[in-house]
């Protein structure tokens, strides 16, 4: 299980570099009572530290104990946990942003709810990353290992969880002594999907528009780089200009990469068809007439060797019979039909007349 | 046919208005050859002005006999005719722009082709309303007025036409005299079709952004104000604030008007759904469940006395059936639908596969 942040990624979102430690500052609060701190709370059953709110105080500081002085962490020596929570969800929201900008899944961990002597108060929170990496602590310690095991198993299973941890009695299992018992909530955040725009025409412009829009991780490709520039078409996520063939390389495409090829003609699509086939994308469409689409199929099984059960996979042509007309009619058109394989819709109008007794009681 | 300009209107887009001809300045530009110019064009069958281009003289000037000395019209004494036509022209797009923004539709009169000595050169266009004035000119006089039939003509079958006028022989019916023919392209200049989304929720709001983004006069509507206002849902073409029977009082429905109502609730859409059928909206589409929606319509039946075939018009529920989840999903659903029915599609994927010799032969 890896610890250790990772780097800043070009994305302008700092984040701690926890196997850099002079550069941050991880703030640590260990109320009085002690409880068996010890500086690695890997090598311990025990957590990091723990925080006694005493709500009659009038004072949200509490008192802290610096076991740490002598190492190189820098510590500020007297803070107000309130600040350095902020700092701490900062962090991890920060992770949060990062990881949907860069298409990762990863999941987040909240302590919703404390009683008596727990690390974290309620709000802290821990993104787990896919590779077992962390940002932020919900405590430390054995539980926070309990914790990431949770989380790896959210990521799988797609599912959400409430776990309650006491932290009593080691002898009996418990993950901690401190004399209190933490709820966390575990939920898998799943990145937005990325959709993949091949062809930066009149369509691609606006579809990339579109999906930006509606939220997607928007990549932009095209082999002519003046139709594939962040001038050309501004805010988008990605901009891979390369040879239609070489697409997979030069950008990552997973079971949640939808693609809509919006090329200028067959030659482009019969490059490009055969690489996108390799991939595990979500979708793939592909613009033309049913007269295009047929030659280009015929080219593929002739030329290429590709089969019926793998060209079936192409939506071609691309997007809902709206009948589109403009660009932005046609953009909508796919990304309706996007929507639709993704959420598992038919297209079909929702309009209903539900008038006899019949539908009345079905309903009532 | 009413000739004036209408005043300008809260667009701020300065418009020259004829009816007052000493605030604005109409160049005219007369040729040496005489042709018979009269003052008032429209009591002769003469046009307004003649130009002759001399493409050897090396120069755009062209010489100009001034015959409204003593009027109350301001002509500047020497201009080239390439800057009068520039003002010409952008008075004449600053219209169509303006009819765009009120939804008015309009046709354009271009001189695409001349040839011998004509009023006004190629390029020179005149926008005609749909009760007859104009804005700009093709060269007045009788063959003006034509160009005005024709292109009420245009607005009534919705068609272009190209249409020469010979200005020889009046005797032989020629609507001029000048001695050149002219060549004119009429054409109707469809508004934008304009989209009411009624409520200004999450739905409403990501559907007003995405009408706007697709060219559609945007109007939101709500009730409540603090839902209905430029800084709330910036951009849009209007804001109603009013109660949902009172809607089309305050703004115009005609069959250019698509209409989403994406309402909070039974109540409210009892009183909307009647007063919305009793408009020539070219689409009117409800959200909510079948449930929601079938007891909308015991309602409208038993309380309204609204029957089957009224009600048959609703889109309800509305939208195409994407399972569509987040508010701009559920936008793209809806127009994707305003789409279909706009455009006369289906919904259904294009998706085709054409394996067999025959698909082939079909399409070779």
């Amino acid at each position: 299980m890896r610890r250790i942040g990772s780097s800043p990624s070009g994305m302008g979102i700092p984040e701690m570099d926890r196997s850099r430690p002079e550069t941050g500052c991880r703030l640590i609060s260990v109320s009085k009572l002690r409880c068996g701190f010890r500086p690695n709370p890997d090598v311990t059953g025990l957590h990091s530290g723990c925080i006694i709110r005493i709500p009659s105080s009038g004072s949200s500081r509490t008192s802290r104990m610096d076991r740490w002085r002598g190492t190189n962490m820098v510590v500020s020596s007297s803070v107000r946990w309130r600040s350095a929570a902020m700092d701490d969800m900062r962090q991890v929201f920060e992770a949060v942003v990062k990881a949907q900008a860069d298409g990762e899944t990863a999941a987040l961990a909240t302590v919703v709810h404390v009683q008596g002597s727990v690390p974290r108060h309620a709000g802290s929170r821990m993104l787990v990353r896919t590779d077992g990496s962390i940002v932020g602590t919900v405590g430390g310690g054995a539980m926070e290992s309990l914790v990431i095991k949770e989380a790896l198993a959210a990521l799988a299973d797609g599912e959400t969880r409430l776990r309650t941890y006491a932290l009593n009695d080691l002898a009996a299992g418990d993950p901690g002594i401190c004399g209190g018992t933490v709820q966390i909530f575990i939920e898998p955040i799943n990145a937005a999907p990325t959709l993949i725009v091949i062809g930066g025409g009149h369509v691609g412009l606006a579809l990339a528009e579109l999906s930006k829009w509606m939220g997607y991780r928007t990549v932009l490709s095209d082999d002519r780089a003046e139709f594939c520039n962040p001038t050309y078409a501004p805010g988008l996520d990605g901009y891979a200009v390369c040879k239609p063939s070489e697409l997979p390389v030069h950008t990552r495409i997973d079971h949640r990469t939808y693609i809509a090829a919006v090329t200028r003609g067959m030659p482009i699509d019969i490059d490009l068809i055969p690489a996108l086939l390799a991939t595990d994308a979500a979708y793939i469409g592909l613009i033309g007439s049913r007269r295009r689409w047929a030659l280009t199929v015929r080219a593929l099984m002739e030329e290429r060797g590709l089969d019926e059960a793998a060209l079936s996979r192409i939506h071609a042509p691309i997007g809902l019979e709206l009948q589109a007309e403009t660009p932005k009619e046609i953009a909508v058109s796919i990304m309706a039909e996007i929507t639709m394989v993704r959420r598992g819709g038919t297209g079909a109008p929702m309009r209903w007349f539900g008038l006899t007794e019949s539908d009345f009681d079905g309903i009532e």
